[in-house]
């Protein structure tokens, strides 16, 4: 046998050297969430620091990571109030998005320009993005710093509402109220870093504002993330018209966002569902039963996320299905069709009902859906 | 910084669990060769043993392994004249397509009901497929089993020619040119297990003879090939006009094959051509340069192939790029273009010319391809 | 910065060609679990099938793939009364042993004898191990065959206690009671495959038997498990005091012996304990802390197993520590310990107290282990 | 089959969430190159940038980096002359040091205080490690810049040979002589980034100058080299005697030193020697064969290093054996050796002669070895 032990070590160099290269390490690996029906789906950072503020990095970085990375909309977002390298980096608002833009174009990384107002509680931190000169934030009174924001036609979030607090959990004191009356606060951030805030997401959705998520990177991104080998920062997944700052700041002005936080996505019924649907593909959507025989069903995910199917209560009286299935990224798994009956039979069209408890539509909670199938019963 | 160390293990907790489920070790995961214009392209394994000879697994493994790892069609082919295990097995040259055939029509995989005429050099061994019955092939004089195999309509191709050859090489001899001469022969081994006979590569053209590609696999196929981290076994890629056992018998009697071997394509330029094409896709393919100043292209590849492209000489004068390109399976990389003048300038159509070393569209020798940008070059 | 962008290609050629290549899917990848005084550890897999029962794969594979996976100890055990291929290949009960006896001294795999006594409910499977003739085994009344294994002095063992019962939980039924009065039941399965029956594990420490865990496997294993890639069958731990058939008998006898199932070792706290001080090291034994500031830890985790550390309530009032460590395997980790006082100084010693959660001393129940330290704890 | 198809989701969460944790990205993962008699083995990085000057970190980002990567002994070695940001972060020679120094000391990763002096070719680049005031070597004439370093005590090495020459090639020009001569070059880069130059390593050799291998990195090291998945920066090995600065400049001032680039190590027969033989262990080190027969011989590699063994000539007339072997880090791998006689038997010691291929004693020259083995040679 020793054809079959030949050491094949000259075509495995080819294959390997290639994984390896430095075109690899410096090359892009997209999120891969799919268009849907009417919009483009771009995937955002809107939280993110520099050398400039607390963080650890030159803000060309920032853009270099994010093409890697597949992001396709940066904000950096250093600290107005909170410049603790200002002994050896005089303080400049305006700088990190300067120095970040010559290599933002050249990768095409849209970069748009904010700024954080960085207070204590109960106010907290805040998020002014879309904003032409960030110097009008450096303001004694917070108020006036919204203000200023506001004048500039900022798109203002709250930034991880139950930080610093003890116990984690956000609250929605009176100044909260107050920006929110005045039209100061436009979104919040139901994930921030790898936190998720279930009732940032309630408040998202009673108050028709708009949801984040993003990384609030401080570190070389490499250090907190391992994007090469299946992790990722947390996102914010938009659904625009066009590819551009101005289809970017429509899709947040009317809340068609989503966030995408390790393997959840958050967002509404309406944007998931075909998210959901155009991911996968049912490999086979015609099966043959005999009787109370199984068949095996193949179900193909194209997209990033791991979908967790789990079988919703259902009336289907002529078949029975797997409990459980992950729909592994960019694989087909199986799923098991039992027939339950030896003398109805006949071809008809059914539903696969679950629970994908993965796609929080509501605060944890996931989302129904149906997969249609056809069935042709015979007898065994 | 506390709140950015946060142990994150609830959530990693549902990424990672399903990477590692067992899911995910039965799932499918594809080859990406695109179809091309015309054609779906299908990946066959037409060489494959069993217990039934001298391989080690039961025939249903044959079809489960090839639905995990992306193949479409599988051949079982046993040795005839090879039983070594038949003290214990008796010898039944039809049973490992029945034993495997169950499973097959489970996963959706494709059986050809095949053999291996097993016989010492000169002659060698051949794998007789699209059998009706494998006992016919037992029979002392090898032309006879060559006839047999005719009478049935068989689809005949030479295996691994170079083995057991002391230098590995293979050689056309009297006894392969009366084969020829008699219609026996219709394919070649061009990749048998992980070695490359570019004397067959060379044959298959001048003789027009179908190019074959197989892992002529004996073990179980994760003891020799790691499919699911970027190995794989040698295939033959079929461009079929239907996923039925017609069409590929079509596909195979007029040479529409190529063969995937490690990182390597081998086939003719007419179908290399179109896969290459339909893999890659150009980002960003309008650019801007200032003078002699660069930009930098995005190229996106689709498919599993890692094309190494190396720029061939061209006429080109107003701009130059990138020597080498690696372009990278499922992700983006950047290639270099500077411009060469500051005073020629305006908007013209360019082809970026390369010669893509790992598609074999004669032995050894890489494909001439040309990448259609339009550049807008502009005073500095 | 064009220098440190040179294609480092030929370089990266060779480190990861090495990693593709044959060697490297050839070679083995021991389970990293240490000695411990007195004993050297084994590891053991006493139940697996092949082609001579309903197993899918020539019995020679057994020990090649216990060699590639670290397994020191092999028991292939074939059904007696299940052989679902005996139309093509007859019975024989002492052939599997035969045919993987080369391939086990080849590469130094103890092969042990064996065989799978199958009945229904209530009595269930049992392997006989350690046999002389499996076919003294093939009896009509069961209690015939445990006598025939006792007669040849085999160690027995109860298999996967709760499976085919319809919850999967083990009953301890008239049955068994007499088996074990009569000692004909030397062991049970705490683990098979991928499932843990904590009644089981209870039973094995009321009635002091000897806890196994075994993979049953049935399939080529590469489909089952991921071993190359953190993934591992179900194996039993043997602390023998030679690495003899006669040694591992003997640690069978004496229950000397924990279960290692995914990230859980189960066993009692005599040998488990030793295990987990054998696979650390405190890089850092003594620290200095400055006040109530801090300072980090350093552990090494030598293992493979990611040792999950929970605090337990401690006494200790001069320090605080880290409330949970993950021992990552081959991994040094960091643990944050602070001072809580001001003013009562000096250098003391001090342990760290932990519950490691993964490690099972009773059924479902983590042990105890306190980690020494010394702390020289100054003013700030 | 359905008990093996339970879905082990439960215990497959344990152990990947361990993997995927933040535990797991902030551990180090040691560089394993054992200790030899006498020394002990330290893993150094010389020369690598931070944002005061051209690199694009915060200092406190390296010994971060460092300790995560296995790195011992750091040093930072911002230019003193090229100060591309000065603009924004006025120019402080001794800041990187100041602002790396407490991170370093929390991890402990021993911070040896430099620069780089940074001229045009024929000069090139300097770095002087062990200053204590890195402004001293801010002036204009360079030789003032070397004597202010020697006055310091400082140990200095020439950078990068060949870069920026357009061929890449090293020249030893008169000003080089003039500083060796003088005695102010006391090193060479043999290794910077990802390229090797065997000229500075032949120059090493001849003018007893010490050894270095360096990354010169300026990115955040996680966008150039992928170090938790088998890639590794360009490194220089120490072997000392104490593991302090005195220890490390020991070891330098009496090239006590080897070069770690991609899976070659570069150094001095006397050194790579023990490396080669405390890496590896052979497991059956008595082995017995029959005849003209074969049998297995395996070794283990405990080392990082993929050693790649071709075998030398050897007057060896009774065995012969495999001609390749590639030792695969922390795996044991097979060597086939084969009896050469029937009748010329008994027992005897026997050495398996090979060059390791990967191990430079000389410029691109492999390092011969010696494996010693016992043969227990019956008649078949």
């Amino acid at each position: 046998m020793n054809r079959h032990q030949t050491v094949f070590l000259i075509s495995a160099i080819l294959l390997f050297a290639v994984i390896a290269s430095a075109q690899n390490l410096q090359a892009r690996k997209e999120i891969s969430i799919p268009d849907i029906p009417g919009y483009i789906t771009l995937i955002a950072d809107l939280h993110t620091h520099t050398v400039l503020s607390d963080g650890y990095v030159h803000p060309a970085i920032r853009p270099d990571e994010a093409w890697r990375e597949g992001v396709d909309v940066l904000s950096i977002t250093d600290h107005i109030e909170y410049q603790p390298h200002k002994e050896w980096i005089p303080t400049n608002h305006n700088l990190s998005y300067k120095l970040a833009k010559g290599k933002s174009d050249q990768l095409g990384v849209m970069l748009i320009k904010g700024s954080e107002v960085t207070r204590s509680l109960p106010l907290g931190h805040y998020n002014a993005i879309f904003l032409s000169d960030c110097d009008a934030l450096d303001v004694d009174d917070p108020m006036d710093a919204f203000k200023a924001a506001s004048e500039q036609g900022a798109f203002v979030f709250w930034n991880h509402p139950g930080w610093p607090r003890e116990d984690g959990i956000p609250v929605w004191e009176e100044v909260q109220e107050e920006l929110f009356q005045k039209g100061y606060m436009h979104g919040i951030e139901v994930v921030n870093t790898r936190k998720y805030y279930p009732l940032a997401h309630k408040w998202a959705l009673e108050k028709k504002i708009t949801m984040i998520g993003t990384s609030d990177i401080h570190m070389p991104i490499g250090m907190d993330y391992d994007h090469r080998h299946g992790d990722h920062r947390a996102v914010t997944i938009l659904f625009v018209t066009e590819r551009t700052p101005e289809g970017v700041r429509d899709a947040l002005d009317n809340r068609r966002t989503a966030v995408y936080h390790d393997d959840i996505l958050i967002g509404e019924d309406k944007y998931l569902k075909p998210v959901f649907m155009n991911s996968i593909e049912v490999v086979t959507p015609e099966i043959s039963i005999a009787g109370k025989g199984h068949t095996l069903l193949q179900i193909k995910n194209n997209s990033d996320v791991p979908y967790k199917l789990k079988r919703s209560s259902s009336d289907e009286t002529r078949i029975s299905y797997s409990d459980e299935i992950i729909l592994i990224p960019h694989r087909t798994v199986l799923v098991w069709i039992n027939g339950r009956s030896e003398t109805e039979l006949g071809r008809f069209e059914a539903n696969l009902e679950y629970v994908v408890e993965n796609l929080y539509v509501l605060p944890e909670t996931g989302m129904n859906v149906r997969i249609p199938i056809v069935v042709d019963h015979s007898a065994k």
